[in-house]
């Protein structure tokens, strides 16, 4: 496995791939969330590349950027264990410098949830990935449904710029408990991983309802909302997949999405149904 | 030559393609100063595609978007006498749809000059290229030096999001009068045509000047104004090539660059020293 810091040395090791070329983006801290992504590339390509790279332009001020987990030699190993061909590692001055372009995600799905609390987060994620997109130029790319939104965002963003990739979304991987695994899970001390599963205890619930054929959307936010006590509830969401909010469920067009503080941690979770 | 109106007929043209492939994006109404960019497309490459398209999203509300000139059959007449390989005349809404992300320009470079006066402009030329650029895959781009900013901005724009695309600036092609070539030009009457040819001889006095070694930029202003009257002066700039004004002429790295109306029309033209 090749660990590679510079765009010029991506280039030459892309140059020597023939066939389908498989990228994985990540910020590091790896988990077997990850790893879902990374075997899912290894598995279905010739080739897989991973980026490693804790981008600043998607993180606010104030936000966690500097403490963000940062493991490169355990993250490292998952590569090698899970197949990987090379991990693109680069400094930020490799990607940015002092005057930059930058790409805008559509008001419509990056003003909401996410984008509610986090104004321009999903612009520095378009802005990345069309350059990782560019330096790497991958056959398929893939992303975790946990980011249920990015990966909307991203799917759009593909479709409308014309990139010439295929955005592969791999499910959520959750601990045997039920909690969805998240680098940011690091942050919590036991009680607080203890009330964390109140989470996918709520959407488990909404998928309860859901089979039970109780389809509109209030009574099962309430139903999730006591699932969800005390911890404060930033938002939860029931929408179809142009992120519009819907009063009844779609079997097949309907993400409910969650964001909830455990502690001062921002953790989300979502159900696809 | 083949002409495709559809993203689906370009991909299907472009892997019957073998070796470098030119792209000149254009607005149409076709002059001999882009015939000057064909023929150097046409004469580097193994393949040349031309886009004929008025992009709307770089016109702001209350320009020229609607009766910006049209000449379809004159264009591919052009087109086919330069050797062109093929022709992609979209519509509109085979490019745009209802929810689009956005290129921003850098603000240092894209809110002087020609943005000052257009803000948004350089924002929808750099996210029509990035479609048209991901659509086309070239191995060199064309564009005319007659669009100073355009020409800057794109070439940064390249490099920041890391395209793998050659940019080409072509020279202005002028009249033998000395009038830049536009397809604005032909909104002049003989009376504005005239009027216009100021534009140029401003410009020749600045080049003058700058051979006699006198190299501050008041001056070499002062005495392009008296050239220019007594049409309105937009701006007349002296800059580097990232736009910052310079005090004093730097060869090899200045440019000074013109906007002027003639009645109605507002008239653009730079040289390079």
């Amino acid at each position: 496995m090749q660990i590679l810091k510079t765009v010029q040395e991506v280039r030459q090791f892309r140059a020597t791939c023939s066939g389908n070329v498989g990228f994985v983006p990540t910020m590091g801290a790896l988990h077997a969330g990850h790893a879902q992504l990374l075997k899912s590339s290894v598995s279905q390509n010739d080739h897989t590349i991973v980026s490693i790279f804790v981008n600043p332009t998607q993180f606010l001020a104030g936000e966690d950027l500097d403490r963000y987990p940062r493991t490169p030699e355990a993250d490292i190993k998952i590569c090698e264990l899970c197949g990987v061909d090379a991990i693109f590692m680069p400094d930020a001055n490799e990607i940015y410098s002092q005057i930059e372009p930058k790409i805008l995600a559509p008001k419509e799905l990056s003003s909401t949830l996410e984008g509610a609390t986090r104004p321009g987060h999903f612009d520095g994620v378009c802005t990345v990935l069309t350059k990782f997109f560019n330096i790497i130029n991958p056959t398929n790319a893939y992303f975790g449904k946990k980011d249920a939104q990015q990966l909307l965002i991203v799917q759009h963003m593909v479709k409308s710029l014309f990139m010439p990739i295929n955005i592969v979304p791999v499910d959520i991987v959750r601990s045997s408990d039920g909690l969805a695994l998240s680098s940011r899970n690091s942050y919590l001390n036991d009680d607080e991983l203890a009330q964390a599963l109140k989470l996918s205890r709520s959407l488990m619930k909404a998928s309860n309802l859901i089979k039970a054929n109780k389809l509109n959307s209030l009574e099962i936010k309430d139903a999730m909302n006591s699932c969800l006590e005390p911890l404060k509830v930033d938002y939860i969401a029931i929408v179809d997949k142009s992120l519009k909010p819907i009063d009844s469920i779609e079997l097949g067009n309907t993400i409910i999405l969650i964001a909830v503080y455990v502690g001062n941690t921002r953790l989300i979770d979502n159900l696809w149904v």
